[in-house]
C-alpha cells in the first residue's frame, strides 16, 4: 500500500450534546482536523456512523457533512460496520488515498445517542447482532456479552472481581481526559458493589453511550515529509467472523482480532513487544481480556492476569485505553474507532496531556463491530 | 488508478421477495457473481444498502453477507449514500482493489422494502433528504422531486406529456427483461391518465420500490487478461452537492452529475459521443432529463426534446435504461446502482437478451443519492 500519514486530528468531548445536531458534531471534529493540518479543502470524506437513521431520522451522512463543511468538490460516503464503523471509515479513507484516486481524505466518526430513549437505543444497538437469530429471540447486545463473560469465567476459573483492573485503569485515565464522558476514578470496592446490568456484567463493566465525533486527515506520506505533526500509518487490516456468537467454534476466541492483528503486525513489520500503547475496544471488560489474548499480549484465558500482573496505566508496561477507553472516555458507537485513532495519534505526537505515555513510538488501535464479528486493527508510528 | 476489470456479475429479479431474507437476497446475487467468475473466494465485500436498519432491524450487512457466504477470511463493510449506495459500494470496492490492499472485491447492492408498510417506507426514504430542513417540514422524497419538476416545466415551457418518452421507453425495455419488477408496456394515453402522486409526478413518472440484489466481482485488469467475460472499468467518479435542494444556486442543474461525469469522461478518455448506452437514474422522469443535460447529451432545459427527437430505445441513437431503468426494472434503492453496473456489463458482454444494444462497446452508468446530492458516474468498456 502507498505509504500514508495522518496530518490533522480533531474531536469533540463525549457528552450529552443536546445543543448540537449530528452535522454540527461531525463538523466540529472535521474542522478541528482540517485546522490542525492547516488545510482548507479535502478530496474525500468518509463518515463512520451506525445509528443516525434510527435515532436521528437522517441517513446520507457523508454528503450531509460535505455540505456543512462547504466541501462540494469532495466525494463523500458513509461507512457502517456496527460499533466498528469509525475504524472502518478510517480504513476506507486509507484505501481511497492509497488507490491514487485522491490526495487527501477525512475520516470522521460521529454518533448522537443521548436524545433517544433507553429502550429505543437498546433496540437500535441490537441491529449490530444477528437480527433473525440473536436479537429476534430477545438477546440484547449486553446480554450477548454477558453470556460470553459467564462462559469465560466458567472455563478459566476467574471471578468477577478479577476484571476490576480494566475498569479502574479506564476510569483513572478518563479522570485526566477533559474530553471523557466519565471523568471520575473508581475503587475496587465500587466495582464490586456496582448495580448489575446483565449478570455478570455490572455498570462498571459496561461502557456508557454518548454523543461525539472524532476526525483525522490522511495524506500520502510523501506529502507529509518534514511535517512534525505527521504520524505514519504502519499497519491496517480488517477481518470478520460469524455475526452470531453461537455460530463460532469457540465463542471465547476473537478470530477476527487475531487475523487482523496478525496482518497489521506483518504490514508494519512489528510484533506485540514493539507496541507502546494499545487502544483496545473495552465495550465490556470481557472484551479487553479477549482482545489482549487474540492479539498476542496474553496467553489464552489469561487476559485478566495480564492486566493484574502488568501495569496497564499510561506509565506502565503496556498502557491500554490511555484516555479512558470506551469505558470512561465513552462509547458513541460509530465514533469510537476514530476516537481511538485520534488518541493514539496524539500520544505519538506527545500531546497525550496528563495521560501521556512516555516515549511513545508505536501505537495500536483495535475497533470491534458486533460481538467480535468485524474487527479492525491499525498500527501507527511516530515520525522520524 | 490501477486498471481494473469486472469478471463476474449476478442479480436476483426485482420483486416482492417475501420468501427470502435480506442475507439470502444479497447472498444469491453474490454467489451468482462468484460462480459467473469461476471463483470460490474473495478478499473484500462491500455492501451497498440504505434501509436495512429501519426496515429489517439489521445493520452490519457487510459481515452478515461475508458470514452467509462463509467468507470469514474476507474483510467486509457496508456503504451508504442513500439511493446512491449501490454505486458507492462499487466505487469503494474499486478503490480497495486499486490500493493494492486486496486482489478481489465483491460489490453488492441489496434492499428489502416490500414487507414494510407504505408510510414506514416513505419515512425511511425521507432520511435521504435533509432531516432538519426538508423532511422536518413534511417534504416527502417524491414531493421534493415534484417541486423540481414543476419548476422545470415552468422555466422551460414543457408540458407533463412531454416527459412520456422516458416512461414509455423504460416500460418497453422492462417488458423484455425477466428480472424487471414491471414487465408491461405502456401507451402515451395511459401515461396521460395515470393517477397523480404529487403533482406533476404521476405513478408513471415514479419508480416502484422493490426487493432485490445485484453484484459484481472486481479484480486487477492484469488478472483478467484473455478472460472473454472481463469488462474494463474505464472511468469512475463521485461528487456531491448540497443535501437540500433549496440550498442550490440552481435547483434545475445537477452539478454533481456534471462534475462526476466530467471526471469519468476524462479518466476514460471519452466524450458523450462515445457512449453507446447510458443507464441513468430515472427515479422520476424529471431526473432523466436533468441527467442528460448535466452529462452533456442534451442542451440545458432540453432533456425532454432529446428523448423525443433521438431514439432512446436499445437500437436507437442513445439507448437509456436498457433493461427498464428504475422505472420498470424497479428501484430497490440501495441495490439500484449495482443493477446498473450489472446491466451495463451484460450489454458489453453481448448478454443483453431481448434488449441487447447492437455493437455496444462503451457504457455509462449514473447513480444518484438524494435529490442530486451524491452522484456517482462509471464508464465501462468492452474487452479487446
Amino acid at each position: 500500500m502507498r505509504p500514508l500519514a495522518i496530518i490533522g486530528i480533531g474531536q469533540t468531548p463525549v457528552d450529552e450534546h443536546w445543543n448540537y445536531s449530528l452535522r454540527e458534531l461531525a463538523g466540529f471534529a472535521a474542522l478541528d482536523a482540517l485546522n490542525d493540518a492547516g488545510r482548507a479543502n479535502v478530496d474525500g470524506i468518509f463518515v463512520g456512523n451506525m445509528l443516525s437513521g434510527a435515532l436521528s431520522g437522517q441517513q446520507h451522512l457523508g454528503t450531509l457533512l460535505a455540505d456543512w463543511l462547504q466541501q462540494h468538490q469532495a466525494e463523500a460516503v458513509k461507512i457502517e460496520a456496527a460499533c466498528g464503523s469509525g475504524a472502518a471509515a478510517f480504513r476506507a479513507a486509507l484505501m481511497a488515498v492509497a488507490s491514487g484516486e485522491m490526495d487527501s481524505a477525512l475520516a470522521v466518526g460521529v454518533e448522537k445517542m443521548t436524545e433517544a430513549g433507553g429502550s429505543e437505543t437498546t433496540s437500535a444497538l441490537a441491529t449490530a447482532a444477528d437480527a433473525d437469530y440473536e436479537a429476534g429471540v430477545g438477546l440484547s447486545f449486553v446480554a450477548i456479552n454477558a453470556l460470553v463473560m459467564q462462559r469465560y469465567m466458567h472455563e478459566y476459573g476467574w471471578k468477577h472481581q478479577d476484571f476490576a483492573t480494566f475498569s479502574i485503569n479506564a476510569h483513572a485515565n478518563g479522570a485526566r481526559n477533559p474530553n471523557a464522558r466519565l471523568q471520575f476514578k473508581i475503587t475496587p470496592e465500587q466495582y464490586a458493589k456496582e448495580k448489575m446490568v446483565a449478570s455478570p456484567i455490572n455498570l462498571l463493566d459496561a461502557s456508557p453511550v454518548g454523543d461525539g465525533a472524532a476526525a483525522a486527515l490522511i495524506v500520502p506520506l510523501e506529502m507529509a515529509v518534514g511535517n512534525p505533526k505527521a504520524v505514519h500509518v504502519l499497519g491496517a487490516a480488517s477481518a470478520t467472523d460469524s455475526l452470531a456468537v453461537h455460530d463460532r467454534f469457540d465463542p471465547l476466541w476473537l478470530s477476527a482480532a487475531a487475523l487482523s492483528a496478525q496482518k497489521a503486525y506483518q504490514m508494519a513489520g512489528v510484533t506485540p513487544k514493539d507496541i507502546n500503547l494499545f487502544e483496545l475496544h473495552d465495550a465490556f471488560s470481557i472484551m479487553s481480556a479477549l482482545s489482549l489474548e487474540a492479539c498476542g499480549f496474553a496467553e489464552r484465558g489469561q487476559g485478566p492476569r495480564f492486566a493484574i500482573e502488568n501495569d496497564i496505566s499510561p506509565t506502565g508496561k503496556l498502557p491500554i485505553c490511555t484516555q479512558g477507553g470506551l469505558k470512561a472516555r465513552g462509547h458513541p458507537v460509530g465514533a469510537t474507532g476514530m476516537y481511538q485513532i485520534v488518541e493514539a495519534t496524539a500520544q505519538l505526537r506527545g500531546e497525550g496531556g496528563a495521560n501521556q505515555v512516555p516515549d511513545a513510538r508505536i501505537a495500536m488501535t483495535q475497533n470491534i463491530g458486533g460481538s467480535g464479528a468485524t474487527i479492525l486493527t491499525h498500527i501507527l508510528g511516530k515520525s522520524a
